[in-house]
């Protein structure tokens, strides 16, 4: 039987997507969202909801532009850091030692030490409530060449993204590949 | 140094969302979505993106309803199979030999035997290319009642949700607890 949890955002999972940007000043920023995921197929694009408290808000609006970078289960502290602190007044890539690389597609900044990033331009705001979100068309994926495997696709066992639970407010890691999409449920065709 | 890969749809980690719609004869159906995610805290949103040659595209719209359930990874074949089926031309819930329970508050089935589902109004519709994407509030999330743990929030390690990979066309499991959000990056703090 199921129980009632009343209207809660949980879904499972949800992702760790660290937004870059640049303010007006082109001081580069980065925060650490879970409300978010790829939208459209064609044109390719990915959805991000922020709160318009945060500093990345205003640096979207600004330049159009950001990315969404993963991080790799080796650098969980830095993304959690990432996302209880503010770019008002810090700057994290300062105080974390990453290093935000300039895009050559978007003005937005990628994150080198992640190892895969989407390079998004700006193409759709909606206002849903506390949160706006912002859908970007993604020009350019980007990975770590040392992260990818068979006919040269990514590898998430080699990228290992880790998930959020906003309910037991914990990070979860990726586990083993299970099987083969379009593929695994076949058998129970009649 | 990072590759590009071209402007491809690739997150990490995508979502398998199972939606839940009734169609104009309140034939119950289910597709697999992996394009959404949570999108907005108040009002508690998720979005789905959905092509229009989908079945459930019209239900939605005929409805205004739907819910988002999340296979388990016991399930992992029925959800699969979910997705390279059409419910025009078939009862995939006959078929997968799965439940559908009316929602008692939207329009739209609960598929019993998966372990998490949230139900969904239809609040928003934003047409951005081959996929529309539909925005539902949550008026409520429930879960099975042997799978939560701390303080009752549902515990991933027995829901275990599973995540699709559109480059490699995989499936990968939810791994381990790795630490506390908000949390495991304070020791960074200078």
């Amino acid at each position: 039987m199921k129980i009632s949890l009343g209207p809660v955002t949980l879904l499972y999972p949800a992702p760790v997507l660290v937004v870059g940007t640049y303010d007006k000043d082109d001081k580069p920023n980065m925060m650490t969202a879970a409300w978010g995921g790829i939208c459209c197929s064609d044109p390719p694009c990915v959805a991000v909801s922020l709160r318009e408290a945060t500093y990345s808000y205003g640096n979207i609006k600004e330049h159009k532009a950001f990315t969404v970078n993963i991080p790799s289960e080796d650098l969980i502290k830095q993304a959690d850091y990432v996302g209880f602190t503010t770019g008002r007044s810090e700057n994290k890539f300062d105080t974390l030692g990453l290093t935000p690389v300039q895009s050559q597609l978007v003005h937005a900044p990628i994150i080198k030490e992640f190892p895969f990033v989407l390079e998004c331009r700006l193409i759709h705001i909606t206002e849903i409530g506390r949160h706006t979100q912002f859908i970007g068309e993604i020009l350019d994926a980007k990975v770590d060449e040392t992260m990818t495997g068979e006919n040269n696709n990514p590898d998430p066992l080699k990228i290992k993204p880790f998930y959020f639970d906003p309910g037991t407010r914990s990070y979860y890691s990726t586990g083993k590949r299970l099987g083969n999409a379009f593929s695994i449920g076949r058998s129970l065709k009649k």
